[in-house]
C-alpha cells in the first residue's frame, strides 16, 4: 500500500462520486448547454458572491483566463516571486497573454501591501502600465500559508488606489477558509476575479473555475475555446464537482490536522517549522539535516512513501482526502527512520 | 423530441459508455499516472500507425499542439482558406503559436498539390519561412467532402520535396476511413501529425489526441500543460473514447446512409448536391431558396429539428449517434414543409 | 560602373538630398519634440488627407504598426497572398501582432472585392472575428501593378458594409499616384490606414510613415515604442524624406519610361508581358527561356548588372532614382546578350 | 537658453558629428551592403572583444534582440525589479519575444549574486524553465549606479554553474568603464550578449548596437528584420556613431564631474545621497523636502531648466555633452532657490 503525499492532485474520485458522476446529466458546453455545467457554474459564483463563473479543465487555464482578463496584452501583473502564476504554468502568462511580470519577493503570509504599492508604475508612454496584482491563497511554495484577511483587505486598497485588478490563485482557497474561518464571500468580495480548483484538495478528479463578473466570464468563454478548453458533454466531471463542494470542504480539517501530526512528528529533526504548517503543506527543509531531498525521496519511496523532492534540500508533503490517519503513521514511521 | 442536427458535438454518452466510465481506473495523468489514459495513447498511436499520441481536452488544443510541434514562432503554416484550424479556433495559431498563415482558396476535395506547391516560400532572410501545410479530413465547411487518397498522397510529395511538415486535422478522419475504406494507418503514414476527436462522430462526451513520433509527443506534453491542458485523473473521460473507438467507428456507415437520404429527400428544392454528400454532413445552399437561413432554422426549431445557420442563405444538417431513422424521417417531414 | 536594379531600396541620397540633411534642426523624437520630424509627418498627414502621420525606421514596422492598431490581437486580416504583409515581414503580424491572417489567391491588380466579401467571418464566438482587409498600392510581387481607383472604392464599400478597416501598403503609392494620375488625397480618403515609404522610390536613406487618425497616430506611438521604433535626433532623417517628397515625386514618371523601354526591349525573349510594366518594376518570366533565373543572375552581375533572382524561373528589374537612360542602355545590352 | 537636465537622450550632434555624417559613405544594410555600419559594427565588436555585432535603431530594440537570443518564447529571463528591460520598454519582452519575467527586488549597486542563485528554477516539466540573468550597467533607476566588476564575477559564475546566459544592458556601460576603470573588454568577456547605445552619454543622434558571437548575431539579423529595424543606407547614423566613440568617451568624466558639482550643491537641502552619484545621473528624493517632484519641475522649467519627474517625491538630473559649467551653474541656482 503506497502513501502518497507529493500533491493533493493524486486523489482519485470516491465512489460516492463516482456516482454522482454516472447519473450526471450533461449536454454541450461549448452551446452552453450543460445543465450540470451551469449549476455548477452558478454554485460556485454564488459561494463567492460574484455574478458568475466559468468551468476550465485545469487550473492552469483558469489562472491564465483571469489574468488575460485584468491584464491587456503588454501591460503588467505584480506577483510574489514564487507565485504558482509565473512559476508552474509554463511560461503562459508572457508565452500566451503577453502579460509582463514583475515580482516582489517571496515572503509567504508576511506579504506587505506597502512594499507592493511602490512597485506600480504608473499609466503612461515612458513605463510599462501596471494593470493587476495576484495573490495566492493558500500559497503552494509557502508551504500552505494563509494569508490574513486583514493583509488582504489592505491590499485591496492599495489596488483601488492605483486602479488596479485583484486576482486571487484560490486553487487552494478552501483550506485558508477552513484553517481561519473566513467565509468564502468575505474572500470573493475582495478580489476582481478568483480560481479555485476542484480536483487538488476537493479531490474531483478534473476541473477548476474561472469567477467574476457576468461581463468578464462573457469575455472568459471566448479567451477559454481560444486555449482549447471549450469542451463538449464535460457534466460528467462537473456532477464530480458539485459532489465535492458539497461534500469535502468541512473534511479538510482532518487533512491540516494530519498535516500538523506529521510536522509534530518531524520538528525533532530540525527539518520543520510546526507554527508555520497551517493548512495541507508540509515544507521540508533539509539544508541542516545530513539527508538531502534527491536520497530521503528516494528512500522514501522504497518504502512505499512519496514525497515531492522541491530542490536539492527541500521537499514537500501534502495530506489529502486519500490520506488517511494510518497512512500519516506509516509515512511518519518511514521518514522517522529515513532522517536519523 | 427535438431531432439535433447542429453537430455531431451535441451526443451524449450512452448507458454502455457510462458504465465504462464508471468502472475507469484512473491516476494523475500530469504525472503520466493514468493507466486508461496511457492506454487510449497507446491504442490511437498504434490505429495510426505512429509511436506515440496525446490526449487532450478539445480538438482545437490537439490541432494547436500539433501547429505548435511543426511550426515555429514566425515561420509559416499553409492552409485551405475554409480550414477549421484559421477559422474556428479563435484565432489560437496567431495570437498562441505565434505561426503564420497563407491560405489557399477552399476547394473541398478538389485540392491541388500544384496550386499549394507554388505558394510554399523558401528558407531565407527575406521571406516568411514556409514550415508545414495542413489539410482536413473530412472537410467540415466543405460538407464532409473526402480528399481522395491519391491526392494527399500527392501532397506528401509535394512537403517532401520542399522539406515541410503536413498536418492533418482529423477531428473526423474515423468518416474518410469509413466512407472510403482507407486504412486508418494508410492515412496516419502520410503526415507527421494528426489531430483526432473522439468527441463528435465517434460520441465521447470530451477528448481529442494528437498523434505522431515519440520525440513529438514528448514535447507536445509542455506545451499542453503551457495551454492549461494537463488534466488529472481523467482516465474517467479516456475510458468513453476507448469505448467509441471499439464500438462506433463502423456505425459511421449508419451516419452516411442516413445524411444521403437526407439529401436525396431535399435535392427537389435545389438546395443540396446529392453526390457531395459522402459522410454525415449535409450543406444546404438557400441561394435560390424562397426561404433564407435565419427563417428556415426559426421555423425548424419549432418544429422541434435544430439545423446550424452558416451564413445568410446557408444552413448545415449533421447526422450522428443521437439521430435515428425515426429523426431523420421527423426532419424530411419538418424540412419539406419549410422549404415549400 | 554597376547598374544596380535589385531594388529601389538601393538609392543613396544626393548631394542636395545630404545637404538638406546636414542642415536639418533636431530634437528628441521621443518627446515628440524634433522640429523636422514633426513637420515631415504634418506634411505627410496633409498630402493624404488624414489627421495624423509618425515616422518609422522601416516600411515594415509602419505596416506592422498600422496592423496592430486595426486588428486586435487574435482577429484577422484579410490580405492578398502574395502581399507584402505576410511574405516580407518576417512572421511579424502573427509572432508580434498575433493577428491572424487568410489570404485571396494573388491576382495583382484584377483584385475582386466580392471575392474579398466573401472570406469575411463575421463577429462571433465560433469563428474568428475579421477586422480588416489590407491591399498593397503598386503591387511588389505582381510587378508594380496599379490597383484602379473604381476597384479600391468598391473594396471600401465592402469594407464599409462589413465594419471593416481598410490598410493600404503604399510603400510605391506615389507610382501609382504618378501612373493613373490619382491624387494622393484620393487615394487618402478610401483608407483607414496607410504606410508609405520615402527610401524606396522616393530615394531618401531610411523612414517610412503610417497615416491615420489622430486617435490611432496616438496609440501608434506606443505600439512604436514596444517595437523598438522610438529614435531620438531623428530629424535628420526625416529632413532626407521633405526633399524626397518635394524634389522626388514627379520624377518618378522617368523611371516608369525606363522600366518600359527595359521590358519593351527584353519582349522578343518572351519573358516579360509589356502592358503590365505599367511603374518601376520589371518582373521577369523565364519559364520558357532557356535560360534560368540563377544564370541570369550570374550572367548579368558579372557584366556589372544586377537583377533580383525571385525563383527558379523568375527575376525582377527595378528602376529609380539612380539608374539614368545610360544605366538602361547598358542593361538591355547586357540582357539581350544573357537572353539570347 | 535652456538648460535640459532630464535626460542625456536629448543631446544634439555637433557641428564636427554633422560634418562626419554628410561624408558617410553608405549602402543597402538590409544587405549588409552599408560600408559605414559595417565599419561600426567591426569596432564595436572589437571594443567589446566579441565576434560581431548589429546596428539596431534603438536601446529597446537592441535589448528585446539580445533578450529574444538568449531566452527562448515562454522560458524565463531574471532580472532586477527597477531594470530598463521589464520598466521602460513597453511590455515588449512578454508582448514580443513571450519571454517570461521573474525580478529580484532593486538594490542598484548592491547586487548580490546569491540571491539571483536561488531564484534559478530548474529545466523541468513542472517549473518555467530560467535561461538568463539580465543586469543594467550603469543602473538608470540606481541613479547612475555601477555595479562592482567582483560582483558581475560572481554573477558569471552562478549563470556558469546553472548554464544560463548572461545580458548587459550597456546603454551606459561607456559611464561604468570611464567611473571604475575598467576595460570595454573585460566588461565584454563576462556577458553572453550586451547592448550598448550610441545615442545616450555618446551623443550621436541615434542608434544601439547588440554584441554578441557571430552564430547570435547572425539570428539577430532576423529578429532585428522581424521587429522592423531592418534600415537601408543608415551609414549616415553609423557615421555619426563612429565619431562618437572615438571623440565622447573620456569626456564622460566631465559629466560625472558636473553631476558630482550639482549634487553637492544640493546636499545641504537633504535630497541627495552625494556618495552614490557616481556617474552622469542625479536622482532627487523629495520625501522630506516641502518641494514636491511637479512642483520643483514646473518651478525650474519656469526658470529655464528642465527636469526629469520620476514619482510624486523623485525627480532626475541628468548630465552630457550639451550642458556645460555654465549650464551647471544656472542649474544649481535655479534649483538651490526653488528647494529653498
Amino acid at each position: 500500500m503506497i502513501v502518497d503525499l507529493r500533491s493533493d492532485t493524486v486523489t482519485k474520485p470516491t465512489p460516492a462520486m463516482r456516482e454522482a458522476m454516472a447519473a450526471a446529466e450533461v449536454g454541450d458546453d461549448v452551446y452552453a448547454e450543460d445543465p450540470t455545467v451551469n449549476a455548477l457554474q452558478a454554485e460556485v459564483a454564488a459561494l463567492f458572491g460574484h455574478e458568475a463563473a466559468l468551468f476550465a479543465p485545469t487550473g492552469s487555464m483558469a489562472n491564465q483566463i483571469a489574468i488575460q482578463l485584468v491584464v491587456p496584452r503588454a501591460d503588467e501583473l505584480l506577483c510574489d516571486a514564487d507565485a504558482h502564476v509565473v512559476n508552474y504554468e509554463v511560461g503562459a502568462a508572457a508565452a500566451i497573454g503577453g502579460v509582463s511580470t514583475r515580482t516582489w519577493p517571496a515572503r509567504g503570509a508576511d506579504l506587505d501591501p506597502d512594499e507592493i504599492a511602490a512597485m506600480i508604475r504608473p499609466d503612461g508612454y515612458h513605463a510599462v502600465t501596471t494593470r493587476a496584482i495576484a495573490v495566492e491563497q493558500t500559497h503552494n511554495r509557502a508551504g500552505g500559508a494563509v494569508l490574513p484577511l486583514a493583509t488582504l483587505e489592505r491590499l485591496r486598497s492599495v489596488a483601488d488606489d492605483a486602479g488596479l485588478a485583484l486576482h486571487c490563485d484560490g486553487a487552494r482557497i478552501w483550506h485558508a477558509h477552513v484553517a481561519d474561518g473566513v467565509p468564502l464571500a468575505t474572500y470573493g468580495r475582495l478580489f476582481d476575479t478568483l480560481s479555485v480548483c476542484l480536483s487538488k484538495g476537493l479531490g474531483a478528479p478534473v476541473g477548476s473555475l474561472v469567477v467574476g463578473s457576468a461581463e468578464k466570464i462573457e469575455k472568459a468563454r471566448w479567451i477559454r475555446k481560444r486555449m482549447g478548453g471549450g469542451m463538449r458533454q464535460v457534466g460528467v466531471l462537473a456532477a464530480a464537482g458539485q459532489y465535492a463542494l458539497r461534500h469535502h470542504i468541512a473534511r479538510l480539517a482532518d487533512d491540516h490536522a494530519r498535516a500538523a501530526r506529521l510536522a509534530s512528528a518531524l520538528a525533532p529533526f530540525g527539518v520543520v517549522d510546526v507554527e508555520a504548517v497551517r493548512t495541507n503543506l508540509v515544507p521540508l527543509d533539509l539544508t541542516k539535516s545530513p539527508v538531502d531531498a534527491l536520497a530521503l525521496g528516494a528512500a522514501a519511496r522504497d518504502a512505499g512513501v512519496l514525497v515531492s523532492v522541491m530542490g536539492p534540500h527541500s521537499a514537500r508533503l501534502v495530506t489529502h482526502l486519500d490520506v488517511d490517519d494510518a497512512g500519516i503513521d506509516r509515512a511518519i514511521e518511514v521518514l522517522t527512520r529515513v532522517l536519523s
